[in-house]
C-alpha cells in the first residue's frame, strides 16, 4: 500500500489530466477576493456561452425542449465555466468531459428523431455532491482511503436523473467525513480546500460546499448536495443560493455514498442548491414524479402534490402567517442577518401577510442531541475508514491550523453503548413531540384559523466567515433533528455603511460573546446574506410555495 | 415498597371490582376447550345484545348514525360480551365501564340534538391494547413495576378515536416486555396469560393476544393492537380475524407506552384487528383523515387516497398477479396452512388473476438481523423496568415452565456497542434494498405490465399452537424489517379429515424438524388458518384493496 500522500498526488494528477487543456486558465488571478466576474472577463467564454450559463433553470429547460439551445451546447458551456469556477475556488472532484458531453448529442440526437423530450429535465446539465456515484467513476468523498473506489451501478438519484433527461457533468467537493455540522466547511487531504466566491478569504461553508461554490460561480445551472445538519442550507446561505432540505426519504438516497451509515435515527437528505427558485421546483417535481419509492426502499411513497404547492394547506397563500424567529437563544446573529429578517417582515406585511415571533424551543438541547446521536459512534467510524491508509484525521478547518481544536462537537473516542443511544434517541422523540404541541398551539395567536404556516429564520447565526471559523450550525440542524423542510433564500448582501457593528448586548455565554467578537463590517463586506423559511414534515411542496410567495413580496 | 406480588394481588381486586356484579359469570365452564359458542347462550345477553355484537362494524356504524340502536346500547352489549369473553379467555386488563358507558351517552345525545354524527366511528365501541394511555387510567403493560401509572393524557391515537366518535372501552392483555417476537403468546405477572377462543389449551398468540382472544369472541367490534414483529398479525392469524400491520407513522403512536423506547429502526405500528374487513378500511380511513401528522411528529403526511383503495397502481384489480410464498426456506408450514395457500391460490386462478410462486430472498438474514437490532439493548430495557419492583422476568410461555429456554432469540444480557448497532442497521439497509430489487424485476415474469401486486404468504407456519410453542415469527417479522403493509385474513379452520400429517420432508435443520414434529391433527383441531397478503411501504389503502378482492375470490 502507498503511502497516502502517494495516492493523493496521483488523484490529483489525474484530476488535472481531465481538464481539457484549453479549459485552463494560463494565470489564475492571485491576489483578488471577489472572483464571481472573472470568468465572464477571462475570455474564455464565447458570448453565447455567457448567456447560456447567466440563463435560469427553467428557461433553459425551455430553450432545451425548443431545440433552440442544444444540450450540447449548455452543457459545454457549464463545463467550461465549471472549470474555471475550479481554477478560482477549487471546487470540483470527478470531470469527466466526454462523457457528459456524449451524453448530452444522445439527448440531442433523440430530440431531434422523435421531437419529444425524454423527460422533464431534458439536456440539462446538473452537478453532484461528490457521493453521488456513476457507475465507472471513483467516489472518494474526500477519503483518501476510497481513492481507486470505482462504483459498479448509479445511484439511484443518478438513475432518475437520466430517465429525467439530465446530464450528469461533475462532481463537487466535501469535507473529510462529510459531517459539515462538526466542519461545516470543505476541505479534505485528498482536493483541499474549497472557498468562497465572493471573497475566497471567507469558506463556502459546507458540507456541501463545493456545489455551493461551482452554482454561485455559474458553473452550474443546478446542483445536488446532502444535508443531515445544514450541508446544502449553510453553503447555500454562504453562497448566495436557494438551497431545499426535504424531509427524509421524499428524494432517493440509495446507492449514495455516505458517513456514519446504518445511523437510523437523524438521517442525510439529498437537496437542490441554485440561483432560481424556479429551478428548486422543478427539479424536486421531477424526481418525485419518478416514483423514487419504486426503487428505494427509504423513499416515501408519497406522489408530488401540486394543490399543496398552491398551498391548499395555508389559505391558497391568501393571507398568511409568518413566525419570525430572530435568534436561537443560544447564539445572537450579526447585524447583516438580523437586518435581513426585518426586510423580509417588512415585505411580508406590506404583501398582506401577519408576521409574529417566534420563541425557539430548546434549541440548544435538540442541537446537542443531535450531536449526541451522530457521536454515539462517529469516532469509530471516521477511524475504520481512515486507517486503511493512514490519512490523518483533520482536526480543524484554519487556514494555518494550530493545535487540534478540543471543540465540544468533537466525537468522543470511545463512543457509547446502544441502550445509551435509544435513551438519547427518545430524549429526541420526546422534543420532537414538544415541538409539534408549539407549533400546533399558534392557532390562537395567527388570526388565520390555522397555525403558523412557517417559521423564518437565520441559516446562521453569520455570513460566510473566515476559514475555519463557522463554528455554529444549530439554526440549521435543528430542522434536520425535527426533519422539517427548510429553504434557504437570498434576501441582501453585508453592507459595511448599514451593517455597523453593534453595541455589546447582554451576552449569552462565551461562545455567544465569541460569535459577536467576529464580527467586522469589513471581514465580511459584500459576503451575501440568506435566510430560512422552515415548514412542517413532508410538506416540500409548500415550502416551496411559500418561499416564492416571500421572493415575490422581496422583489415589490 | 410492597413486593411485587402484594401489588400483584392489589391490582388483581381492583379490576375484579371494577366489573359490574350481575355480568359475572357464576359458574363458568371449566373443561370446555371451545368456548366460542358460551356468550349467546349463558343468559346474561339479551336477544338484541346478541344481535348486535354479530353485526359487523360497517353495518353497526349505519344503524348508529341513523340513531336505530344508541350507543349507550352498543357499547352496554358489548361490554357484557367482552366481561363474559374475560372470564373465559382472560383477555382484559382496565375495565372501565361507567365512564365509557357516560361516554357513549354523551355522543347518543349529541346525535338526537343536533341530527349529525361526531365523527366517522360515532357510537363505536374499541378495545385498545394495554398501551393505548387513557387519562386518568392505569396503563401497565403487563409490568408489575407500572401499577399505579396513571396517564396525565390520552395517547394520540386515543384522541383521534374520540374526535372520529368512538368510544374506547377496555383494554387487553399482552405479554411482559411486549415483545411478542420473543415472547408471541400472551402473559405476563399481573393479569395472568390469555387463552384461545377456539380452544383453550392453545395460545392466542402475542402481543396483542386479549385483543385476539376478545374479538374472536365477539367482545368487540374492533380492537388495535400494535405490532414490531407480528403482535396485530399473529392473534389475529390465531383467533381467526382481519388484522392490518400499517407502515411505519401511517397510524399515529405518540402517547403510547412501549418496550424499546428510542429504538428507531425496526418500529411498533399500531393496527386494526376485527372480523369485518370492511371494518379495517373504516378505520384506516378515519384515523388517516384525521391528519395525525398534525399531533405526532413521526406520523407520516400521507393522506388517505381513494384511488390507491381502488388499486389504481394495479390495473383497478381487473388482473393482478399475486405471487404465493409456500415456505419462507427456513420452516416449512403445516399441511392445513399449506392446504389454504392452495385455496387462495384456485380461488385466485378463477377469479381471472395470475398465481406465480415466489422465492423467498433471504428470510432467515432478515429475522436474524431484526432481533439483532431489539437485542442490542433490550435486556437492559427490560431491567431497569422490572428491577423497580423485581418482579421476575419472564422466561418461557409454557404452562408448568421447566428451567429457562436457552432459545437463541432471547437477548443477550450485555447488549452491543452503539457503533456495532449501526452496522447491523446497514446490513438492514442492503437487504431491504435487495428485497426492493427483487420485487421490481419481477415485472418480467407476470403477463401484466407491472411488478406483482402482492405476495401472499402464511402469517406463521402453523395454526394456533398450544401454550409456550410459539417460537418462529419470520413469517411476520421479515415484513417488519422491510416495512412492507400486511394483512392477515381468514381462510379456513384445520380439519383432522382433510389436514392429515405428511411424510416428513427434507428438513432444512433441526428447528424445521421440531415443527414439523409438533404436528398433529387432533391438537390443532378447528383452529382457525389465516393467511398474510403484503404489499409494498405505504401502499395501505392497496393492501386493504387487494384483501378484499381476495376474500371475495374465496367466497365465490
Amino acid at each position: 500500500m502507498s503511502h497516502w500522500s502517494e495516492l493523493v498526488a496521483d488523484k490529483k494528477r489525474r484530476q488535472l489530466e481531465s481538464i481539457p487543456q484549453e479549459w485552463l486558465i494560463s494565470t489564475p488571478p492571485e491576489n483578488v477576493l471577489d472572483v464571481t466576474g472573472y470568468a465572464e472577463t477571462c475570455g474564455l467564454l464565447t458570448f453565447q456561452e455567457i448567456q447560456i450559463t447567466n440563463t435560469s433553470v427553467d428557461v433553459l429547460l425551455g430553450k432545451l425542449a425548443s431545440g433552440e439551445w442544444s444540450s450540447v451546447a449548455v452543457t459545454t458551456a457549464f463545463y467550461k465555466r465549471a472549470i474555471i469556477a475550479h481554477q478560482l475556488v477549487n471546487c470540483l472532484t470527478e470531470i469527466f468531459v466526454e462523457r457528459a458531453l456524449a451524453r448530452a448529442a444522445e439527448l440531442d440526437e433523440h430530440l431531434k428523431k422523435t421531437g419529444h423530450v425524454v423527460g422533464p429535465l431534458h439536456g440539462l446539465p446538473i452537478s453532484l455532491k461528490d457521493q453521488l456515484s456513476i457507475k465507472g467513476l471513483e467516489t472518494t468523498m474526500g477519503y483518501v482511503s476510497w481513492i481507486g473506489k470505482y462504483a459498479e451501478k448509479n445511484a439511484v438519484l443518478v438513475d432518475i436523473l437520466i430517465e429525467c433527461g439530465a446530464v450528469p457533468f461533475v462532481r463537487t467537493n466535501v469535507p473529510q467525513t462529510l459531517m459539515a455540522s462538526l466542519w461545516p466547511e470543505t476541505f479534505n487531504n485528498i482536493f483541499g480546500r474549497t472557498t468562497n466566491p465572493y471573497n475566497r478569504l471567507l469558506t463556502c461553508g459546507g458540507s456541501s460546499g463545493g456545489e455551493g461554490a461551482l452554482v454561485a460561480l455559474k458553473g452550474s445551472p443546478l446542483g445536488i448536495g446532502s444535508d443531515i445538519g445544514g450541508s446544502v442550507r449553510i453553503p447555500s446561505a454562504f453562497c448566495g443560493l436557494y438551497g431545499l432540505r426535504p424531509s427524509y426519504g421524499r428524494i432517493p438516497y440509495s446507492g449514495a455514498l455516505n458517513s456514519l451509515e446504518g445511523q437510523d435515527s437523524v438521517l442525510s437528505v439529498f437537496g437542490p442548491m441554485t440561483r432560481s427558485l424556479g429551478g428548486l421546483k422543478t427539479f424536486t417535481k421531477a424526481v418525485i414524479e419518478a416514483k423514487p419509492w419504486l426503487k428505494d426502499p427509504l423513499a416515501v411513497r408519497k406522489k408530488w402534490d401540486e394543490e399543496e404547492y398552491k398551498l391548499a394547506d395555508h389559505g391558497y397563500g391568501k393571507k398568511l402567517c409568518f413566525a419570525i424567529m430572530w435568534n436561537d437563544g443560544v447564539v445572537i446573529p450579526h447585524p447583516p442577518i438580523t437586518r435581513s429578517l426585518e426586510l423580509v417582515k417588512a415585505a411580508l406585511i406590506k404583501a398582506g401577510h401577519t408576521v409574529i415571533d417566534w420563541q425557539p424551543l430548546k434549541h440548544r438541547a435538540l442541537g446537542d442531541m443531535t450531536r449526541e446521536i451522530w457521536n454515539a459512534a462517529s469516532a469509530e467510524d471516521y477511524k475504520v475508514t481512515t486507517s486503511v491508509t493512514g490519512e490523518p484525521i483533520i482536526t480543524s478547518m484554519m487556514i494555518a491550523p494550530g493545535p487540534a481544536v478540543n471543540a465540544p462537537f468533537r466525537p468522543s473516542k470511545d463512543g457509547i453503548s446502544a441502550y445509551q443511544l435509544w435513551q438519547v434517541q427518545k430524549k429526541r422523540r420526546d422534543l420532537r413531540q414538544e415541538y409539534t404541541d408549539l407549533w400546533e398551539a399558534t392557532v390562537l395567536e395567527t388570526g388565520t384559523g390555522r397555525p403558523i404556516d412557517a417559521i423564518i429564520c437565520p441559516a446562521a447565526p453569520y455570513a460566510a466567515p473566515p476559514h475555519g471559523l463557522n463554528r455554529y450550525t444549530n439554526y440549521t440542524t435543528v430542522w434536520n433533528a425535527l426533519d422539517y423542510p427548510a429553504c434557504v433564500f437570498p434576501v441582501s448582501t453585508v453592507d459595511p455603511a448599514v451593517d455597523v457593528k453593534k453595541p455589546a448586548h447582554s451576552f449569552v455565554d462565551a461562545f455567544d460573546k465569541s460569535i459577536y467578537d467576529l464580527y467586522d463590517p469589513e471581514t465580511f463586506k459584500n459576503a451575501p446574506v440568506c435566510l430560512q423559511l422552515v415548514g412542517r414534515t413532508l410538506e416540500e411542496e409548500a415550502v416551496i410555495g411559500m418561499t416564492e410567495l416571500v421572493a415575490t413580496a422581496l422583489t415589490h
